[in-house]
Protein backbone atom coordinates (compact mmCIF):
# COMPACT_ATOMS: atom_id res chain seq x y z
CA UNK A 1 0.00 0.00 0.00
CA UNK A 2 1.23 3.29 -0.76
CA UNK A 3 0.37 6.39 1.41
CA UNK A 4 1.52 9.85 0.93
CA UNK A 5 4.06 11.67 3.19
CA UNK A 6 1.72 14.14 4.88
CA UNK A 7 -0.98 10.76 5.83
CA UNK A 8 1.98 8.80 7.44
CA UNK A 9 2.77 11.59 9.28
CA UNK A 10 -0.87 12.06 10.42
CA UNK A 11 -0.47 8.29 11.33
CA UNK A 12 2.27 8.56 13.32
CA UNK A 13 0.66 11.54 15.15
CA UNK A 14 -2.92 9.43 15.17
CA UNK A 15 -0.75 6.43 16.77
CA UNK A 16 1.18 8.10 19.27
CA UNK A 17 -2.11 9.76 20.87
CA UNK A 18 -3.63 7.09 21.05
CA UNK A 19 -1.29 5.25 23.08
CA UNK A 20 -0.98 8.35 25.44
CA UNK A 21 -5.35 8.23 25.54
CA UNK A 22 -4.81 4.59 26.27
CA UNK A 23 -2.46 4.56 28.67
CA UNK A 24 -4.91 7.17 30.29
CA UNK A 25 -7.81 4.59 30.58
CA UNK A 26 -9.47 6.38 27.82
CA UNK A 27 -12.33 4.10 26.26
CA UNK A 28 -13.83 5.53 23.08
CA UNK A 29 -12.68 8.89 21.23
CA UNK A 30 -14.31 10.91 19.04
CA UNK A 31 -12.97 12.48 15.32
CA UNK A 32 -13.65 16.08 17.12
CA UNK A 33 -11.05 15.21 20.10
CA UNK A 34 -8.64 13.94 17.95
CA UNK A 35 -8.47 16.97 15.52
CA UNK A 36 -8.44 19.42 18.52
CA UNK A 37 -5.71 17.59 19.87
CA UNK A 38 -3.83 17.11 16.92
CA UNK A 39 -4.83 20.50 15.31
CA UNK A 40 -6.18 18.69 12.13
CA UNK A 41 -9.83 19.27 11.18
CA UNK A 42 -12.39 16.52 12.42
CA UNK A 43 -13.45 15.70 8.92
CA UNK A 44 -9.83 15.00 7.51
CA UNK A 45 -9.15 12.50 10.45
CA UNK A 46 -12.51 10.83 9.56
CA UNK A 47 -11.43 11.07 5.92
CA UNK A 48 -7.76 9.20 7.25
CA UNK A 49 -9.23 6.52 9.19
CA UNK A 50 -12.20 5.26 6.99
CA UNK A 51 -9.17 5.19 4.28
CA UNK A 52 -7.55 2.30 7.02
CA UNK A 53 -10.71 0.53 7.08
CA UNK A 54 -11.91 2.37 10.56
CA UNK A 55 -15.51 4.08 10.66
CA UNK A 56 -16.04 5.88 14.08
CA UNK A 57 -19.79 5.28 15.37
CA UNK A 58 -21.83 8.62 15.09
CA UNK A 59 -21.97 10.17 18.55
CA UNK A 60 -19.65 7.69 20.24
CA UNK A 61 -15.90 7.51 18.36
CA UNK A 62 -13.34 5.06 17.75
CA UNK A 63 -12.50 2.47 20.32
CA UNK A 64 -9.00 3.83 21.78
CA UNK A 65 -7.23 0.73 21.62
CA UNK A 66 -8.78 -0.92 18.64
CA UNK A 67 -7.91 1.93 16.47
CA UNK A 68 -4.35 1.80 18.33
CA UNK A 69 -3.94 -2.00 16.99
CA UNK A 70 -5.24 -1.42 13.90
CA UNK A 71 -2.51 1.75 13.08
CA UNK A 72 0.36 -0.47 15.05
CA UNK A 73 -0.52 -3.34 12.24
CA UNK A 74 0.01 -0.43 9.38
CA UNK A 75 3.28 1.07 10.88
CA UNK A 76 4.67 -1.71 11.77
CA UNK A 77 7.57 -3.11 10.45
CA UNK A 78 8.45 -6.52 10.01
CA UNK A 79 11.71 -6.85 11.37
CA UNK A 80 13.86 -4.41 13.75
CA UNK A 81 16.23 -2.16 11.56
CA UNK A 82 19.97 -2.38 13.12
CA UNK A 83 20.47 1.31 13.64
CA UNK A 84 23.39 3.52 14.35
CA UNK A 85 23.83 6.81 15.49
CA UNK A 86 26.93 8.70 14.58
CA UNK A 87 27.69 11.93 16.38
CA UNK A 88 27.66 11.73 20.00
CA UNK A 89 27.12 15.37 20.96
CA UNK A 90 24.61 17.22 22.55
CA UNK A 91 21.85 16.36 20.35
CA UNK A 92 22.85 12.82 19.66
CA UNK A 93 23.09 11.85 23.74
CA UNK A 94 19.28 13.78 23.70
CA UNK A 95 18.36 11.53 21.35
CA UNK A 96 19.86 8.85 23.02
CA UNK A 97 17.99 10.14 25.86
CA UNK A 98 14.50 10.46 24.24
CA UNK A 99 11.82 8.22 25.47
CA UNK A 100 10.59 7.43 21.62
CA UNK A 101 14.23 6.26 20.50
CA UNK A 102 14.57 3.73 23.50
CA UNK A 103 11.42 2.01 22.10
CA UNK A 104 11.89 -1.49 21.56
CA UNK A 105 10.86 -0.46 17.60
CA UNK A 106 14.41 1.01 17.30
CA UNK A 107 17.49 -1.05 17.57
CA UNK A 108 20.45 1.46 17.96
CA UNK A 109 23.31 -0.97 18.32
CA UNK A 110 25.92 1.19 17.29
CA UNK A 111 27.40 4.88 17.87
CA UNK A 112 30.13 6.07 16.33
CA UNK A 113 32.38 9.78 16.91
CA UNK A 114 36.20 11.03 16.99
CA UNK A 115 36.11 12.01 20.63
CA UNK A 116 38.81 9.90 22.80
CA UNK A 117 36.46 10.59 25.54
CA UNK A 118 33.79 8.71 24.19
CA UNK A 119 35.34 6.12 21.52
CA UNK A 120 35.69 2.84 23.34
CA UNK A 121 33.24 3.58 26.48
CA UNK A 122 29.44 2.93 26.27
CA UNK A 123 27.19 5.39 25.89
CA UNK A 124 23.57 4.67 27.55
CA UNK A 125 24.72 1.17 26.81
CA UNK A 126 25.31 1.35 23.26
CA UNK A 127 29.02 1.07 22.42
CA UNK A 128 30.57 3.99 20.60
CA UNK A 129 33.40 3.33 17.88
CA UNK A 130 35.97 5.39 16.36
CA UNK A 131 34.53 7.08 12.73
CA UNK A 132 37.87 5.34 11.26
CA UNK A 133 36.24 2.03 12.07
CA UNK A 134 32.69 2.71 10.66
CA UNK A 135 32.68 0.80 7.56
CA UNK A 136 34.09 -2.19 9.13
CA UNK A 137 31.46 -2.31 12.19
CA UNK A 138 28.16 -1.57 9.72
CA UNK A 139 29.19 -4.41 8.06
CA UNK A 140 30.12 -6.28 11.10
CA UNK A 141 27.01 -5.31 12.63
CA UNK A 142 25.20 -5.02 9.61
CA UNK A 143 23.87 -1.50 10.03
CA UNK A 144 21.27 -0.40 7.54
CA UNK A 145 19.88 2.65 9.35
CA UNK A 146 21.74 5.90 10.14
CA UNK A 147 20.34 8.98 12.90
CA UNK A 148 23.21 10.92 11.62
CA UNK A 149 24.37 14.00 14.82
CA UNK A 150 27.68 14.90 13.19
CA UNK A 151 28.36 18.63 13.32
CA UNK A 152 27.61 20.50 9.94
CA UNK A 153 31.21 20.71 8.82
CA UNK A 154 31.72 17.24 8.93
CA UNK A 155 28.22 15.69 7.79
CA UNK A 156 28.80 15.09 4.34
CA UNK A 157 31.91 13.50 4.86
CA UNK A 158 30.36 11.08 7.13
CA UNK A 159 27.38 10.33 4.13
CA UNK A 160 30.40 9.07 2.60
CA UNK A 161 32.33 7.35 4.56
CA UNK A 162 29.01 5.44 6.23
CA UNK A 163 27.15 4.72 2.26
CA UNK A 164 30.41 3.37 1.03
CA UNK A 165 30.71 0.92 3.61
CA UNK A 166 27.39 -0.87 1.75
CA UNK A 167 24.00 -1.78 3.26
CA UNK A 168 23.19 1.65 4.37
CA UNK A 169 18.92 1.70 3.68
CA UNK A 170 18.43 5.09 5.67
CA UNK A 171 19.83 8.30 7.33
CA UNK A 172 18.20 9.97 9.20
CA UNK A 173 19.58 13.72 9.20
CA UNK A 174 19.76 16.00 11.92
CA UNK A 175 22.40 18.23 10.40
CA UNK A 176 21.36 21.81 9.00
CA UNK A 177 23.13 20.96 5.70
CA UNK A 178 22.01 19.25 3.06
CA UNK A 179 23.62 15.83 1.99
CA UNK A 180 24.06 13.62 -1.42
CA UNK A 181 23.70 9.76 -1.07
CA UNK A 182 23.93 7.41 -3.94
CA UNK A 183 20.25 7.17 -4.98
CA UNK A 184 19.04 4.27 -3.13
CA UNK A 185 19.69 5.40 0.10
CA UNK A 186 16.35 6.74 1.59
CA UNK A 187 17.55 10.20 3.37
CA UNK A 188 15.34 12.26 5.76
CA UNK A 189 16.48 15.45 7.06
CA UNK A 190 14.96 16.86 10.32
CA UNK A 191 15.35 21.01 10.53
CA UNK A 192 14.67 21.58 14.24
CA UNK A 193 15.11 25.62 13.68
CA UNK A 194 12.51 25.06 10.58
CA UNK A 195 10.07 24.25 13.12
CA UNK A 196 10.71 27.52 15.55
CA UNK A 197 10.95 29.69 12.19
CA UNK A 198 7.19 28.32 10.62
CA UNK A 199 5.69 29.35 14.00
CA UNK A 200 7.06 33.09 14.10
CA UNK A 201 6.37 33.02 10.63
CA UNK A 202 2.56 32.65 11.52
CA UNK A 203 3.03 34.87 14.62
CA UNK A 204 3.93 37.27 12.22
CA UNK A 205 0.66 36.54 9.81
CA UNK A 206 -1.72 37.11 12.77
CA UNK A 207 0.19 39.97 13.88
CA UNK A 208 -0.47 41.72 10.77
CA UNK B 1 -0.49 36.99 2.16
CA UNK B 2 -1.43 33.86 3.37
CA UNK B 3 0.49 30.87 2.19
CA UNK B 4 -0.66 27.19 2.77
CA UNK B 5 2.06 25.38 5.93
CA UNK B 6 3.65 23.15 3.28
CA UNK B 7 5.06 25.87 1.03
CA UNK B 8 6.20 28.05 4.39
CA UNK B 9 8.03 24.61 4.91
CA UNK B 10 9.89 24.31 1.35
CA UNK B 11 10.41 28.21 1.67
CA UNK B 12 12.29 27.87 5.33
CA UNK B 13 14.20 24.81 2.70
CA UNK B 14 14.68 27.18 0.21
CA UNK B 15 16.16 29.96 2.30
CA UNK B 16 18.21 27.87 4.25
CA UNK B 17 19.46 25.78 1.36
CA UNK B 18 20.65 29.33 -0.39
CA UNK B 19 22.43 30.30 2.64
CA UNK B 20 24.67 27.53 2.56
CA UNK B 21 24.98 28.05 -1.49
CA UNK B 22 26.39 31.55 -0.82
CA UNK B 23 28.52 30.53 1.74
CA UNK B 24 30.08 28.07 -0.70
CA UNK B 25 30.67 30.76 -3.44
CA UNK B 26 27.70 29.72 -5.76
CA UNK B 27 26.58 32.60 -7.85
CA UNK B 28 23.59 30.69 -9.87
CA UNK B 29 21.28 27.03 -8.95
CA UNK B 30 18.77 25.60 -11.01
CA UNK B 31 15.38 24.45 -10.38
CA UNK B 32 16.47 21.07 -10.62
CA UNK B 33 19.69 21.39 -8.54
CA UNK B 34 17.46 22.72 -5.77
CA UNK B 35 15.49 19.80 -6.44
CA UNK B 36 17.75 17.17 -6.29
CA UNK B 37 19.29 18.59 -2.84
CA UNK B 38 16.01 19.19 -1.16
CA UNK B 39 14.08 15.68 -2.61
CA UNK B 40 11.69 17.84 -4.43
CA UNK B 41 10.30 17.51 -8.33
CA UNK B 42 11.98 20.61 -10.07
CA UNK B 43 8.42 21.74 -11.01
CA UNK B 44 7.66 22.01 -7.66
CA UNK B 45 10.69 24.06 -6.93
CA UNK B 46 9.71 26.43 -10.29
CA UNK B 47 5.87 26.55 -9.31
CA UNK B 48 7.04 27.87 -5.50
CA UNK B 49 9.45 29.82 -6.44
CA UNK B 50 7.02 31.64 -9.56
CA UNK B 51 4.29 32.15 -7.04
CA UNK B 52 6.95 34.57 -5.07
CA UNK B 53 7.61 36.53 -8.03
CA UNK B 54 11.12 35.02 -8.91
CA UNK B 55 11.35 33.50 -12.62
CA UNK B 56 14.08 31.64 -13.21
CA UNK B 57 16.70 32.41 -16.72
CA UNK B 58 16.25 29.06 -18.81
CA UNK B 59 19.24 26.78 -19.04
CA UNK B 60 21.04 29.45 -16.49
CA UNK B 61 18.71 29.23 -13.23
CA UNK B 62 18.40 31.12 -9.62
CA UNK B 63 21.02 33.90 -8.65
CA UNK B 64 21.47 32.43 -5.35
CA UNK B 65 21.74 35.75 -3.08
CA UNK B 66 18.89 38.02 -5.04
CA UNK B 67 16.84 34.48 -4.68
CA UNK B 68 18.03 34.38 -0.68
CA UNK B 69 17.42 38.30 -0.55
CA UNK B 70 13.86 37.97 -1.57
CA UNK B 71 13.01 34.57 0.35
CA UNK B 72 14.52 36.51 3.51
CA UNK B 73 11.99 39.40 2.74
CA UNK B 74 9.03 37.21 3.10
CA UNK B 75 10.39 35.18 6.08
CA UNK B 76 11.46 38.29 7.96
CA UNK B 77 9.48 39.22 11.03
CA UNK B 78 9.23 42.84 11.30
CA UNK B 79 10.55 42.12 15.20
CA UNK B 80 11.97 40.09 17.52
CA UNK B 81 10.07 37.69 19.55
CA UNK B 82 11.05 37.19 23.02
CA UNK B 83 11.83 33.73 23.81
CA UNK B 84 12.09 31.78 26.78
CA UNK B 85 12.98 27.84 27.06
CA UNK B 86 11.58 25.72 29.52
CA UNK B 87 13.38 22.86 30.58
CA UNK B 88 16.94 22.79 30.43
CA UNK B 89 17.82 19.53 30.21
CA UNK B 90 19.81 17.14 27.39
CA UNK B 91 17.33 17.87 24.77
CA UNK B 92 17.03 21.78 25.92
CA UNK B 93 21.12 21.71 25.69
CA UNK B 94 21.59 20.83 23.05
CA UNK B 95 18.61 23.22 21.11
CA UNK B 96 20.40 26.19 22.71
CA UNK B 97 23.84 24.98 21.63
CA UNK B 98 22.74 24.51 18.18
CA UNK B 99 23.78 26.98 15.37
CA UNK B 100 20.47 27.63 13.88
CA UNK B 101 19.00 28.67 17.60
CA UNK B 102 21.72 30.98 18.13
CA UNK B 103 20.46 32.92 14.87
CA UNK B 104 19.93 36.91 15.25
CA UNK B 105 16.69 36.11 14.49
CA UNK B 106 15.94 34.15 17.43
CA UNK B 107 16.26 35.76 21.17
CA UNK B 108 16.50 33.43 23.55
CA UNK B 109 16.13 35.50 26.98
CA UNK B 110 15.52 33.45 29.41
CA UNK B 111 15.34 29.72 30.99
CA UNK B 112 12.98 27.81 33.14
CA UNK B 113 13.68 24.79 35.09
CA UNK B 114 13.58 23.27 38.77
CA UNK B 115 17.46 22.01 38.71
CA UNK B 116 18.94 23.77 41.84
CA UNK B 117 21.93 23.39 40.24
CA UNK B 118 20.82 25.27 37.17
CA UNK B 119 18.69 28.11 38.59
CA UNK B 120 19.96 30.86 39.31
CA UNK B 121 22.94 30.16 37.21
CA UNK B 122 23.64 31.44 33.38
CA UNK B 123 23.36 28.14 30.86
CA UNK B 124 25.31 29.35 27.55
CA UNK B 125 24.80 32.62 28.71
CA UNK B 126 21.13 32.90 29.26
CA UNK B 127 19.88 32.85 32.71
CA UNK B 128 18.13 30.21 34.16
CA UNK B 129 15.19 30.81 36.46
CA UNK B 130 12.90 28.67 39.28
CA UNK B 131 9.75 27.59 36.83
CA UNK B 132 7.68 28.82 40.74
CA UNK B 133 8.84 32.47 39.25
CA UNK B 134 8.08 31.80 35.70
CA UNK B 135 4.92 33.84 35.54
CA UNK B 136 6.27 36.99 36.60
CA UNK B 137 9.38 36.47 34.80
CA UNK B 138 7.31 36.10 31.51
CA UNK B 139 5.71 39.71 32.71
CA UNK B 140 8.66 41.45 33.42
CA UNK B 141 10.50 40.25 30.13
CA UNK B 142 7.86 39.96 27.97
CA UNK B 143 8.32 36.58 26.69
CA UNK B 144 5.69 35.74 23.65
CA UNK B 145 7.13 32.09 22.80
CA UNK B 146 8.08 29.25 24.48
CA UNK B 147 10.10 26.80 23.64
CA UNK B 148 8.96 23.47 25.48
CA UNK B 149 11.72 21.04 26.02
CA UNK B 150 10.54 20.06 29.75
CA UNK B 151 9.93 15.89 30.52
CA UNK B 152 6.57 14.50 29.31
CA UNK B 153 4.87 14.21 32.62
CA UNK B 154 4.98 17.65 33.46
CA UNK B 155 4.73 19.59 29.74
CA UNK B 156 1.15 20.36 30.72
CA UNK B 157 1.43 21.75 33.79
CA UNK B 158 4.43 24.02 32.60
CA UNK B 159 2.25 24.87 29.62
CA UNK B 160 -1.03 25.61 32.04
CA UNK B 161 1.69 27.81 34.10
CA UNK B 162 2.73 29.51 31.30
CA UNK B 163 0.42 30.53 29.48
CA UNK B 164 -1.66 31.65 33.03
CA UNK B 165 1.25 34.52 33.13
CA UNK B 166 -0.34 36.01 30.33
CA UNK B 167 0.99 37.47 27.17
CA UNK B 168 2.30 34.17 25.52
CA UNK B 169 1.56 33.78 21.60
CA UNK B 170 2.86 30.30 20.60
CA UNK B 171 4.56 27.40 21.78
CA UNK B 172 6.97 25.03 19.84
CA UNK B 173 6.59 21.68 21.59
CA UNK B 174 9.12 19.56 21.57
CA UNK B 175 7.74 17.09 24.40
CA UNK B 176 6.29 13.96 23.01
CA UNK B 177 2.86 14.54 24.39
CA UNK B 178 -0.28 16.40 23.06
CA UNK B 179 -0.60 19.56 25.04
CA UNK B 180 -3.93 22.22 25.16
CA UNK B 181 -3.33 25.77 25.25
CA UNK B 182 -6.23 28.74 25.47
CA UNK B 183 -7.20 29.49 21.63
CA UNK B 184 -5.27 32.75 21.17
CA UNK B 185 -2.02 30.61 22.06
CA UNK B 186 -0.22 28.98 18.39
CA UNK B 187 1.35 25.37 18.98
CA UNK B 188 3.68 24.01 17.12
CA UNK B 189 4.75 20.47 17.96
CA UNK B 190 7.81 18.58 16.99
CA UNK B 191 8.02 15.07 17.19
CA UNK B 192 11.45 14.11 16.42
CA UNK B 193 11.12 10.26 16.72
CA UNK B 194 8.31 10.55 14.04
CA UNK B 195 10.62 11.22 11.59
CA UNK B 196 12.70 7.79 12.21
CA UNK B 197 9.52 6.31 12.51
CA UNK B 198 8.48 7.77 8.86
CA UNK B 199 12.05 7.25 7.68
CA UNK B 200 11.88 3.27 8.55
CA UNK B 201 7.67 2.97 7.55
CA UNK B 202 9.36 3.79 4.17
CA UNK B 203 12.06 1.79 4.21
CA UNK B 204 9.77 -0.95 4.76
CA UNK B 205 7.89 0.18 1.92
CA UNK B 206 10.71 0.06 -0.22
CA UNK B 207 11.59 -3.51 0.82
CA UNK B 208 7.86 -5.22 -0.18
Amino acid sequence: MRIAEPTVERLVQYHRLLEQLSSEGRKVVSSQEIGQMLSLKASQVRKDLSYFGEIGKRGVGYHVDRLFEHISGILASPKKWPIALVGVGRLGEALLGHRAFRSEKFDIQALFDVDPEKVGTNVMGIPCFHMDTAAEEIRRLGIQVIILTAPSSVAQLCVDTLTAAGGIRGILNFSPVSIVTPPDVLVYSVDISVELEKLLFYLKGREE
